[in-house]
């Protein structure tokens, strides 16, 4: 198999542990019935659990990957006389602009620079709007927004706060009740450390009443939230991922809930940006996740050069950026299985190169 | 986990491989770049030979469930112009329609009984209509259409040919140039033995002429054509089920190609439709494929009983059907990675009760 013993430091796939690894490797089980409803109905409760989500929300379970995650809540929560404010910060955001354009919702655009929205009431205007879009971490260039900020913001202007936690959850803090967040679009490959291909989409009460009937049968949230009911999907979903995912969420919940998962997450990632303080790198942004660490070289050094001799001298996968930021920067992903000891195989190699 | 020692003769998920499972307890790799990229070329030459399909043909590939295939190729070939003959013999039948009748797209609905289409020319009027669209195999009885009469149909009446081969594909016979098919919808989890999360849409030129310009991202088949040129998605894929599909593909092409694996479903069909010969079972369909025997007890027994007693006392799951169906009839699929001695367990565990 391709980079079988390789290290890898990507934000999505990530390292997984043993415990899920070892699912991975059984028998995928018949679905339509009682014990696996169990396992989808366990799965609901241990999610809104650990995003803090208020009474009778509820969890969609999607098989498919993170975009399909941002595009369904946009079938599914806008009407003509909806309109929603898309923060765009990167790549993701984006994404979000994207999928806002293509389905002619209202949207207005707001670019964000050098910003994690602290300021949000000053800065953006809420006059006319509705809804509120953000991707709490901005993956492309590890940007984390202040989503106490933006949920204050919110519930001043009475806007549906949509947030993707893709690339956060686990890692940072997101509580649906304290951060005012009415939905939350989330995917098995990030802090999660399961394989990719199944995304989730959480509803409170706010955003279930916002939902519409739509064409679409895949993405038909009416018929996830009346089939889940009874703990299954209306189509096939990927069940090994979902009790991978089972696993994952006991596991997190055993070992003390989100805030010991978080914390170790931070612990992590202030070790390595530690270690790395004497080599020729800076932090690229200011407002960093504990997910991921973001790094430019200060000398000549090309970021593209440096994720590629890794690879190929090291087998260490740290993630490269594309087009402009090529030579720029590079991602170090904290989220997954990681530990002290895979942090300081990657420092080495660094501190040789 | 759930049903971890049971035997699985449901059709999808079905029994995985050794090989197979061991990807699966395997770390996924990072995926964008070019070994990554070979992977997945490779899956796409594999089934394009598997699967007989003219020079130039394309397989797009969905992180999604098999009706995801069914509804993009409705979302992306379709015009006002064109208009399809559906074909229903049952749910999945159904399914199509119903995603017909959601899109708007112009249709008529042939409702088809006790037949397997090889009279198709005499039964069916074709006039006035450009597509036809028929799921080859329709699981929810196991009834198979003959491919063969629809195929010439097909070329006689100038249709665009979609066939839904999600439930049939590597157990039974499918050609895309011998038989005229432009469009073939493919799951993971069926004859392929890999886990759930992955559909396959593969396309010939006519085909590909008909992809249209659509609002979706999740599916718009532009964006996974033109990634796919260079071996990528447009969206993260799930990678684990693509990296045991490359090994699954390789292992039947090694064994001697899909003639040997379709000889291999058809023996084991054979095997266990005479195994169970003097017990009280009947055939449901005189039109039954390889991958799958739907039996009706034929005496006071209810089908309901049956599956519920094999699962309780014998550890196995066939599988049941819903609604007026439940107690006559249920299903055991011959999919996957079974042997002769599974099908022994099973007819053990049938003649006990």
């Amino acid at each position: 198999m391709i980079y079988e013993d390789y290290e890898i430091f990507t934000p999505g796939p990530v390292k997984m542990s043993k415990e899920i690894l070892e699912i991975g490797s059984k028998q995928t089980p018949y679905f339509r019935n009682k014990e696996f409803s169990n396992v989808l109905l366990s799965c609901e409760k241990d999610l809104l659990e650990l995003l803090n989500a208020p009474k009778n929300s509820r969890v969609i379970f999607l098989t498919a990957s993170g975009t399909a995650g941002l595009e369904s809540v946009i079938m599914n929560l806008f009407t003509k006389n909806d309109n929603a404010i898309v923060i765009n910060g990167g790549g993701f955001g984006q994404r979000f602009v994207d999928i806002s354009e293509s389905y002619n919702i209202n949207y207005k655009e707001e670019i964000v620079k050098n910003s994690n929205l602290l300021n949000i009431s000053e800065t953006i205007n809420a006059k006319g709007f509705n809804t509120f879009i953000v991707n709490a971490h901005e993956t492309s260039v590890g940007h984390l927004y202040d989503l106490d900020a933006i949920g204050k913001f919110c519930k001043e202007n009475k806007l549906l706060n949509i947030v993707d936690a893709i690339s956060m959850f686990v890692t940072d803090e997101i509580d649906m009740q304290k951060q005012n967040i009415d939905t939350v679009i989330l995917s098995s490959q990030k802090g999660l450390g399961l394989p990719p291909g199944l995304t989730m989409v959480v509803l409170n009460e706010k955003a279930i009443s916002r939902v519409q009937t739509i064409n679409s049968h895949y993405f038909n949230f009416k018929n996830y939230l009346s089939d889940g009911v009874r703990g299954q999907t209306p189509y096939t979903p990927c069940v090994t991922i979902i009790l991978q995912l089972e696993a994952k969420l006991k596991q997190i919940i055993k070992d003390g809930g989100i805030e010991v998962s978080i914390q170790k997450a931070k612990e992590l990632a202030s070790y390595f940006r530690k270690q790395i303080k004497d080599l020729p790198f800076k932090e690229y942004t200011p407002f960093m996740p504990n997910a991921m660490t973001t790094l430019t070289p200060t000398n000549d050094n090309s970021a593209s050069d440096i994720v590629n001799i890794l690879e190929n001298d090291y087998k260490i996968m740290v993630c490269p950026n594309g087009g402009e930021l090529k030579d720029k920067i590079f991602r170090v992903s904290h989220m997954g299985d990681m530990q002290k000891s895979d942090i300081d195989n990657l420092v080495n190699a660094l501190n040789k190169i």
